[in-house]
């Protein structure tokens, strides 16, 4: 099947060397809306230019949408599904109702397939709780994130005047942790789930007291938190918090029995060395499922939610429950 | 959706407490092999005669088979998916494919579907190894059982001469375990990655010393594990370990990136009161699952890698992509 990247950053990266290695896929392009000569990428892909996508239609299967979910992938996605099947992580999870409207319009009108909000959260972290909850209607699930980088929440703070760079990690309280797996099924507050740690890099001559209060106190992203603020110098940044870790865990723990009289707990973990590398990936792994729903002739939006789980892998039918089963 | 049981042992139970408590399901019969007048269930669902079972074709949309996989399902699933859509738990791995095949011919020339190998090993278990295994192509999984009782370990046990009754537990070692999260790949024997502890009631005057060989030289059941036998009372047997917990942890670790420079680790793991009423609560939601596909004019044999995860909710697909994604 013959893929297409649309947008280099991170997360393209990560799906460009997860095509590259799969034995059924051939990377046919990497698309950018900056001039194609001034993008260099790891593999030797052809870089093409945005707005000549459309004359592509007849030589790439999917497209494999790697903008962000603020601003690019509300508007990319509708569009380029008039053109191609699409895959995206459109990951604002209030918003997946609406992006799954316009995208199911799109792709409908012009007989193609997308599937959206792919990854791990949305995507396998969503499916931990759909089969959780499933398997035990009656409980209750708990996700946890990180410890890991939160880069929405490094961009935050990036932007207060006086920081030069920083990053966020996000922490889950090992108490909470241990709560959600007791079978008690309690309530836990935002600031009893998770912690975030702060390192700084100011400039010189910054008002580090006021750049900490403004982080503390930023409404939606820190004030509902246990916030520690580091300040560090730019060379231990570069040494120390240049990667990109991330993971956490689902936990489900719910009762069976006409008494609900036995208790269980289902729980699904990542431990990711490199977030945009391991979503690329699982992106990837979708592509090859949109692919093959498409030329069994669905058309419209979908979720990971729709996908049968053996048209992700490469294994055929047979090979899954001879050797996965 | 109309729902029957065929079979009435522990799973049995486990998926009349399941449907009973499922919204959107009515518990029709149980049918059984013995005479119906002396079955006993723990709710007021009428007991009906196996033979009879034909004459409810119209009256039921999912039989589920609660036999068990030695000798029950390789017989009873392709017979029952002649009259039924119906859904089993054969965990025979090995025979998979075969069993597949005879349900899948069955189900097909009668218009019926039949989802076999259903619980959490087959099962959610082997969803894990497949999400795990598309996501991370490159790299090594890893299964582990316990702690918990097997049942069929137990029985083994109870078959040997002078022995009243008996429990086996099946424990991961935590080494084992740890080094399948390292990232490492590391190949583990048999030995290395579980334990066995017997817990025996021996009858009055027996050789312990000669049922203690019996049991950890058995071939098989015991012979490739480290494996202890204590011999208990049946009063402390009955006191301590008369419950059928069990649960386990699937380890999937791989690498990505272009030159396999990242490391991850997914794990999904069970932790279950009661081994039986999970797994037939389970089996409840590839039920419905079953019943909609089948609604949707799907026949033939399906495992869990073929169904959209959706299917098995009670909730809608808009519900779930509000408050699941």
């Amino acid at each position: 099947m013959r893929i297409a990247i649309a947008g280099y950053g991170n997360l393209g990266r990560g799906v460009e060397a997860a095509v590259t290695n799969a034995p059924d896929m051939e990377l046919v392009g990497i698309f950018t809306r900056r001039d194609p000569s001034t993008v260099s990428v790891a593999t030797d892909t052809p870089v093409l230019a945005w707005n000549d996508m459309a004359s592509y239609a007849d030589k790439i299967d999917v497209v494999v949408i790697c903008g962000g979910s603020a601003t690019d992938l509300p508007t990319q996605t509708p569009e380029l599904a008039k053109l191609f099947c699409v895959v995206d992580s459109f990951d604002t999870h209030a918003n997946i109702p609406d992006h799954f409207a316009n995208v199911d319009a799109a792709a409908r009108a012009a007989g193609n397939l997308g599937v959206i909000s792919c990854g791990w959260d949305p995507g396998l972290f969503s499916l931990a709780r759909l089969y959780a909850s499933a398997a035990l209607p009656q409980g209750a699930d708990y996700t946890f994130w990180g410890r890991g980088v939160s880069q929405g929440h490094s961009d935050a703070i990036r932007r207060i005047p006086g920081v030069a760079d920083a990053r966020q990690y996000t922490v889950p309280v090992p108490e909470a942790v241990k709560a959600a797996r007791s079978g008690d099924n309690p309530e836990l507050t935002t600031r009893q789930k998770h912690t975030r740690e702060c390192f700084v890099v100011a400039e010189e001559g910054a008002d580090l007291a006021a750049i900490e209060k403004a982080i503390v106190t930023m409404p939606n992203y820190f004030a509902d938190y246990d916030t520690t603020v580091t300040f560090i110098s730019q060379e231990e940044l570069d040494a120390n918090h240049k990667g990109l870790p991330h993971g956490g865990t689902v936990i489900r723990s719910g009762r069976t029995g006409l008494d609900s009289e036995f208790c269980n707990t289902v729980e699904f973990s990542l431990n990711l060395d490199s977030n945009p590398y391991f979503t690329g990936s699982v992106l990837t792994s979708v592509a090859r499922a949109a692919f093959r729903m498409h030329e069994e002739g669905k058309v419209g939006a979908y979720t990971m939610f729709d996908i049968p789980p053996a048209l992700l892998s490469p294994l055929s039918a047979e090979e899954l429950r001879a050797h996965l089963m």
